[in-house]
Order: structure tokens, then C-alpha cells, then sequence
């Protein structure tokens, strides 16, 4: 069960006909871009040999994006922003195979954008301190590449409270949990000054760049979804915040009484290590 | 300009009519899945604080896909693999907003499965190495994760032949390189014991689960598309090889006395620091 809480709860309208799945999908124009990369010269592009030091373009963001023939009126385009340990790949499928919500949207004709947090998957990362620590022999420099373990991963996201076994009444693909563990990933974007800052400053150069537009964020983007908010109330047109670890903007207040934030917490929330609603009361 | 070496010059016909970039595009079905996945336990998931041993997906291979609605006769699907310091980005847009190469099969009823190398992009990789370098001080854990800078990207794809200058007749989009470079990334592969072949047993996955197609490769991949049209030969019906870096299967002869092989070199090759027709001479 989904509940609702805090802010204003609105949501996406349906267009409503011919736009099941099996219907075919009838896309304008689809593809990707980067927003936000600098240019850098890194003293170590490699860890093995004499690295040559070169340029190369770090903090950037990628961006996936398809934009439906048949357009909703009056909807904003909505920029998928994914949760820790994850990528865009959060939003193109469910581990099972159903159709995920970048489709689910261009059906009801809405123009997605999926994005890669700035230095994480598609959107690279910094791996010269990696590669100086293998050459110097300076261990210090590594960053640290975390991930969720299957582990963390079933309790976190509340399959069940105890590793691999599910709630009864659980409404996770249990027999595709091996396809959700291949989309978990190392959280590379540590490698980077900016850390996470880097994403929320990439998704303002988004919105600069295709204009009005509603931002969904999941889990550790919640954060991302309220700063870029504040940093583009003129441009971020609503927050959809799914399960939202943080709430990192201390002007909350006055931006969510101008602009619709929508906060979803899904089932098995209560009692459990992660009760964010509580959390976050 | 394009030449053909090598091999029997075979290419996919295009259905004719109503297929161009600008017109909508009809899609059946699109999403993302993974192959090749198997579970370990990761002793250092985290490179910070106390880790605790879990779980974990390594060697999996991320898969994008579209369906055309209306299907080529006769056509096999078409999977294309990136090269070296590549993603599947490669495919699905150019660095100048032209549509990518993804896009442009799809309007001709041609399926396309795109992917990011076992190890790397949204396939993630194997942090373990790196985290346990970082707590006990033993860097030469840590695999090396080289990187394409912009020079050696700029010289090995020949824009021109000094870095920054480019060839006076380039059709490399220039103005726009910077969004090229935004889209190189560290191999990571490296990261895992198999490397490379992890992506040819992912591909060897990947056509046992779809059925028969024409894999495309690019550079680094060359060898993986002629490895696994070895491994299977009754499901690789074609390889399609755009500057392939390396012939890696013994039985070449063998093989491509059966199945169709393009090779397909770009300009600028001749007398260039990546002369590969000569190399592979």
C-alpha cells in the first residue's frame, strides 16, 4: 500500500485511452546528452605503466530521454532521478519484466528524462586517486566505492526484516530478486569533490537546458529532488519524492508553499529500521 | 569515408518508406535486463567503517532493448557492444544530437539490444578490491581503471593528428567534443577476474535467451563479437565489426567460412598511430 504524506499531494493526470501496455508506444524523438561535465586534467588516466596525464571531463551527467509523439496537455516533462547503490536502470524495467515507469509515463504522454547520477554508471567517475594510490603505494587516497549487499538491500527496502525471507504478504517479485541484485552498483560518485552536490547541480543545468519540469527522486536523491527545488524554484515545476532519506534544504518551508511535493512511502514502512516517516517527522 | 575488408561484405537491407529521423517511431516493447549474474560474498562491500559481509551480483551485463512495432523481414535482432572507455551510450545518440545508431535500425523494424560491458557503466563492477585496499592499507589490491583522456581519444579515432587539431576534413563534429569526452568512462572491468570475457560469456547468455542475432562490436569488443560467434555458432548469424582492435579466436577461418563478417574501417587510417587494417594484416 502507498500513503501520502506531507506537502500537497497531487499527481501526473492519465491521458486516459490507448495507452496500456502491449499498445504500441509512439515515441517523437529519443536519445541521450551530458549536462554539467568540466574539463580536468588528470595526472593519472591509468593505474599501470607511466600514465601519460591528459584532460578529461569529470561531475558530468548522463541523461536518457524520450519524448512521446501524442503529448498530455498541460504536463511537465518528469526527470527520474535514482536511489543509492542504483542507476537509470531503476526506471526502464521492474526485475520481473513488467514495464517500468519511464514507459509508463511516455504512455500517457509524458516526456522522460532518465538520468545517471553524476558520477555513477553511464555518467563515469573520477578514477585518477584509484589509480595514483595503485602507482604511489598511498592506500589513503581510495575512495570508498560503497554498495548494498543483497542483504542490506532486503531489509532496506523491506522485502522482509530478515535476509531473504520475504513478508507473506510481500509485493516484490521474490523469484526475480537475482535481476534487482545485478542493478545494484558502487556508489563511484565518492571519487568526485562534489559527491552527491555534483547530481544536484547537474539537474539544475538540466532544467536550464529543456526548461519546466517535475522531479522525481528516490530514497538518497530525496535530498537532490528538495535542493534543485530551492535552486530552480522557476524551472522545477514539482517534486515527486519516493521514500526520501533526507530532506536537505533548510528553506523547505518557503519553497513547498509555492511549489506541489509529493511524498510516497511504500508498504512495511512502519516499525522497521527504516521508518523514514518517523524519521523524518 | 567507409571501406569494407575482410570477410564477406554483407549488410542489413532497410524496409523502405517511412523510416525517417523525424517521423515517429513505433515501438512494441522496450525495457532492460541483466545476464550472466552470479552471487558472491563480498567481504568489504563499504571502504569505510566496519564493513559487514554480504552478498553480491558480479559479472552481469546490462541489456537495453526496443521492439519496432513493425518488423523487418527476414531481419535478425542487432546487438550492439561499445568499445574501450565506451558505454552503450555510444549507440544512442551521437555527441552532436544526431540519433545514434540505436535509433536509426529501430525505424528500419530492426530489434536492437544494446549493452554496457560486464564490469562497467550500469553493469557496475566489483568494488571489493579497491574498499579492502582503502581499510588495510594494501594498494596493490587495487586493479588499475584506465581511462581514454581526450588526447587519446582525439588520436585514436583520428580526429586529427595532433591533439585539439583537427584534420581539415574530419566529419568528427568538433564543436562538439565535449560532449564526447563526457561520455568516456574508466574500464572497470578490470575490477573482475575474467575482464573481458565476462562480456563475451554475457553475449553468449544473451543470444541463448533472445535467439539468433547479428552482433555488432566496436574497438576493444572487436575479438568479443568473433569469440562468440565461436561459442555460438548456430546463434550468431553475423558480426558486424566497426574498427575491431583484435582477432582473438583461433579458429577464425573456421568460423567465418559459415557466418557473414563486416569489418568496417573509418577515415584516416592510413599511416595513423592505430593503422589496424595494417596491424591485422
Amino acid at each position: 500500500m502507498l500513503s501520502a504524506v506531507g506537502g500537497i499531494a497531487v499527481f501526473l493526470a492519465a491521458t486516459g485511452g490507448g495507452v496500456f501496455a502491449g499498445e504500441p508506444l509512439v515515441i517523437e524523438k529519443q536519445g541521450s546528452f551530458f549536462v554539467n561535465g568540466k574539463t580536468v586534467v588528470s595526472a593519472f588516466p591509468t593505474g599501470a605503466g607511466t600514465p601519460r596525464p591528459g584532460k578529461i571531463t569529470i561531475d558530468q551527467m548522463y541523461v536518457q530521454y524520450q519524448i512521446p509523439q501524442v503529448r498530455a496537455p498541460r504536463a511537465y516533462p518528469v526527470i527520474m532521478v535514482h536511489g543509492s547503490a542504483h542507476t537509470g536502470k531503476t526506471y526502464d524495467e521492474t526485475p520481473d519484466g513488467r514495464e517500468g515507469w519511464q514507459t509508463y509515463f511516455l504512455r500517457r504522454g509524458i516526456p522522460v528524462y532518465v538520468v545517471d547520477h553524476a558520477g555513477r554508471a553511464r555518467s563515469g567517475f573520477d578514477a585518477t586517486p584509484s589509480n595514483q594510490a595503485r602507482l604511489d603505494g598511498s592506500p589513503q587516497r581510495i575512495p570508498s566505492f560503497p554498495k548494498f549487499t543483497d542483504e542490506d538491500a532486503w531489509l532496506t527496502f523491506r522485502i522482509g526484516s530478515v535476509p531473504f525471507i520475504p513478508h507473506a504478504t510481500t509485493q516484490f517479485p521474490v523469484e526475480a530478486f537475482s535481476q534487482y541484485s545485478a542493478q545494484l552498483v558502487p556508489n563511484t560518485e565518492t571519487s568526485l569533490a562534489g559527491a552527491g552536490a555534483n547530481t544536484v547541480d547537474a539537474l539544475a543545468a538540466l532544467v536550464d537546458k529543456i526548461g519546466p519540469a517535475i522531479v522525481m527522486v528516490h530514497s538518497q536523491s530525496g535530498g537532490y529532488g528538495l535542493s534543485v527545488a530551492s535552486a530552480r524554484p522557476g524551472l522545477v515545476k514539482a517534486v515527486v519524492s519516493v521514500e526520501p532519506r533526507t530532506c536537505a534544504v533548510s528553506d523547505i518551508r518557503s519553497v513547498f508553499t509555492r511549489l506541489p511535493l509529493l511524498t510516497v512511502f511504500g508498504d512495511f514502512i512502519e516499525g522497521s529500521p527504516t521508518d523514514w516517516a518517523k524519521i523524518m517527522a
